[in-house]
């Protein structure tokens, strides 16, 4: 935890707030923070700041908390991924919100199978937790935000284009000759970027053609295989290296 | 697993091999390959090629295989890692392989707990089995190089610049003000490239200072701190889509 993170539902009209959770527990047993110190807080989805510790015992830590006027630039990378193994989306979470995605869709796709749409790590009590660790971690206060979607035609019809209006499109297949390198020149460090990203079997024709039809363009990753987390981790940080602000 | 790779010494003269172990129950039960059928097989640290199956049975695949006259090129990309926590190593070992790394050396540094070193993830039977399945995965023959040392100073003064002697030398640093982006022009595919990550609680002043001695350069990664596992397989990553052959 590199950052405290807090919800402006905790602050009062001065900028007071009393932590009783994890925060507590981190800035009491792991900083061994005591008053009159300062730490480094953020507003989720908001500026960044500093808590001054007013009081801490065995229930809460009190802080009065003072932020900076600006709020940080959002990530300009969003992921289009179709559901991996729940066991594997539950290990992406905290990741990807440290890697810094502002826009995730975990999409049905032919070769996704239809329970993981049921699984618990699509519930968002769940998996805001998980994403509030990875931005405490990082130090960043944007919340990605989660668009959860079991038919994919219907979304590839109706909202897709909509939510990425001016995007660069691109889509990661083995077909794909390009690589991220070739659409993403290190000057060009404004344009929003979307990345597709299919299930283990890949995705198939009728779905690669939907996506391009839509404006994806095939980027590549070589000969190699990667398995889905590594995968995923690996592309998003390759276009985070070169989209997303410093 | 997306290629069977088999040890030299498996082969008989006329390219036969009789598999007993979790290969063969892979090209039973998940490929359910039957006698005629082809399959696409690498020899360790060797070419790519094919093996016809010549019998399948409960206890053993016997394979007829071919190879290519080149072996593929070696990834360019070595890494000089400080120990990471033996639960987190034991996660890298496959990624590593499979995203392309030549020589991984994991070094002791101020931050690093001794005990690491007892780890049995460091046991070579333990992880040269996690770096084929790796391999496997990836569809890469090329076995990484694996040195440990549990000295630094040491390493560093009587090592370090022979393992290295023509390197781009990167070290990933908070305190870098350039990125990888700034040091790997997508034109420069060539040169090979080492990077050096350092423990969750950074490297020491001394630790900076010997290894910029040796022609380290430092590279930040903006203001984002990532998990040790997601920071390594970040950075290599991104230096694996500039510099490893396609």
């Amino acid at each position: 935890m590199n950052l405290i993170i807090l919800h402006p539902d905790e602050l009062d009209a001065d900028g007071r707030c009393v932590l009783t959770d994890d925060r507590a527990q981190h800035i009491r047993t792991i900083l061994r923070a005591e008053t009159g110190r300062t730490l480094r807080v953020g507003l989720l989805n908001g500026p960044l700041g500093t808590g001054r510790v007013e009081k801490v015992d065995r229930q809460a830590v009190f802080l009065k908390c003072e932020f900076e006027d600006n709020v940080p630039p959002k990530p300009r990378i969003d992921l289009l991924l179709a559901m991996p193994r729940p066991k594997v989306m539950k290990r992406l979470w905290a990741q990807l919100a440290a890697l810094g995605v502002g826009r995730i869709v975990l999409l049905r796709a032919e070769k996704v199978e239809r329970y993981y749409f049921d699984s618990h790590v699509l519930d968002p009590e769940f998996y805001t937790k998980l994403l509030i660790e990875g931005l405490q971690q990082a130090k960043c206060i944007h919340l990605p935000e989660v668009l959860i979607r079991s038919r994919f035609k219907p979304f590839v019809e109706d909202e897709l284009d909509a939510l990425f209006p001016k995007h660069l499109k691109l889509l990661a297949d083995p077909s794909g000759e390009n690589r991220l390198a070739d659409f993403v020149p290190s000057g060009e460090r404004s344009r929003r970027t979307v990345i597709a990203i299919g299930p283990e079997g890949g995705w198939t024709t009728y779905e690669l053609d939907r996506l391009t039809e839509h404006g994806f363009q095939l980027v590549g990753m070589g000969s190699r295989i990667l398995r889905s987390d590594t995968a995923v981790i690996s592309l998003v940080s390759i276009l985070a290296e070169y989209s997303n602000p410093l």
